[in-house]
C-alpha cells in the first residue's frame, strides 16, 4: 500500500469512496405541508430481513430534511438501470423532482415512483444526528415488486449496471 | 405495479432487496483479547466528507459484534474484482478469516487486508442498536489507496463488477 492520507485529506477520502459502488435509490416522503419530496438515495442498505429493516443517510442540509425529520413514514424504491432517469431527475433541482406523471399516490399519501424494481414503505424508527448528517431507520410495512431490470448503481460518478465476474 | 407485500413477507423483502446490488466492503477490528476479527459488509455508505464519515450494518450475533461492540477504532477496507478472494475468506467460517498471509497490522494493530484498492481507519462514534442488528458511524483518521480495479459488488447471491451504461 502506498499513498497513506490524513483525517483532513477530503481528496483522499472521496478518492476512497470513488473504488466503492453502490446500488441507486430513491427516497420520497411527504412534508409538513403535504408536499411531496424526495431524493437519489446511494447508501440504501439492509440492516435485518425479520423484522424488515433498511438504513439510509442524509444530509441534514437536504431540501427534504425537513419531512424526513417530521414524518412517520417514508417510501423506499430500487432503481434498474430502465429507470436512470427518475434518479437524474430525483437528484436535480428539489422543485422540479415531482413536476410529472412519473408519480402516484400510495399508502399514507406517499408519492410512489412509476418504474421502480420494487418499492417499500416503512415506518422510521430511528434517527440519529451525526455532525450535519443523519442516518434513518426504517421498518418497512408494505411494499411491491415491479418490473425486474438489472439494478441502476452509482459508481465514479456514471451510472452503471453489473456484470457478472467469471 | 403488482405483487405488493405485507410487513411479515420476509421472501418478498428479501426479492426486493436483491433487485438493489451493493458495493463489498470488509470491516475488522480486534477483540478484547487481541484477536483479529473481520467481516464482509455490503452496507458499507458514506456518510459525509467533512468530516470523513462512513456507516455499516451488522446483526449483533455476527462473531465480530464483541469487537465492534467494545473497541474504539476499526479498519474498513474497499474491494476490488480482483480482490473476491478476500471477500469469500472473510465471509466463511469466523475461525479461518485470519488464517493466511493475506494481512498485516496497521494503525492501533489493526488488520489491513493486502489487496483492497483502499483502507481506512477510523474511530467508532455512534452504535445504533435497532433490534437483533446495530448501525455503526465511524469517522476516519486515516486511510491509504491501493492498486486500482475495478469495484466488486454483490448482486444475486454472486459477485459482480459494473459495467458503464451507454
Amino acid at each position: 500500500m502506498n499513498d497513506t492520507f490524513a483525517a483532513d485529506d477530503v481528496a483522499a477520502f472521496k478518492q476512497a469512496f470513488r473504488r466503492h459502488a453502490a446500488g441507486v435509490a430513491i427516497v420520497t416522503a411527504r412534508d409538513p405541508d403535504g408536499h411531496p419530496v424526495g431524493f437519489t438515495a446511494t447508501s440504501l442498505a439492509s440492516l435485518a430481513a425479520v423484522p424488515p429493516l433498511a438504513s439510509f443517510n442524509m444530509a441534514r442540509i437536504a431540501s427534504a430534511w425537513n419531512a424526513v425529520a417530521s414524518t412517520d413514514h417514508v417510501a423506499i424504491h430500487m432503481l434498474g438501470a430502465r429507470s436512470r432517469h427518475l434518479a437524474e431527475k430525483l437528484a436535480g433541482p428539489a422543485e422540479q423532482r415531482f413536476l410529472g406523471d412519473h408519480w402516484r399516490e400510495g399508502p399514507h399519501g406517499l408519492p410512489i415512483l412509476d418504474g421502480a424494481t420494487a418499492w417499500m414503505v416503512g415506518r422510521i424508527v430511528a434517527r440519529v444526528p451525526v455532525e450535519g448528517n443523519a442516518v434513518i431507520v426504517v421498518q418497512v410495512e408494505e411494499g411491491a415488486l415491479g418490473e425486474d431490470d438489472a439494478p441502476l448503481l452509482y459508481h465514479e460518478r456514471a451510472y452503471h449496471a453489473p456484470r457478472p465476474l467469471d
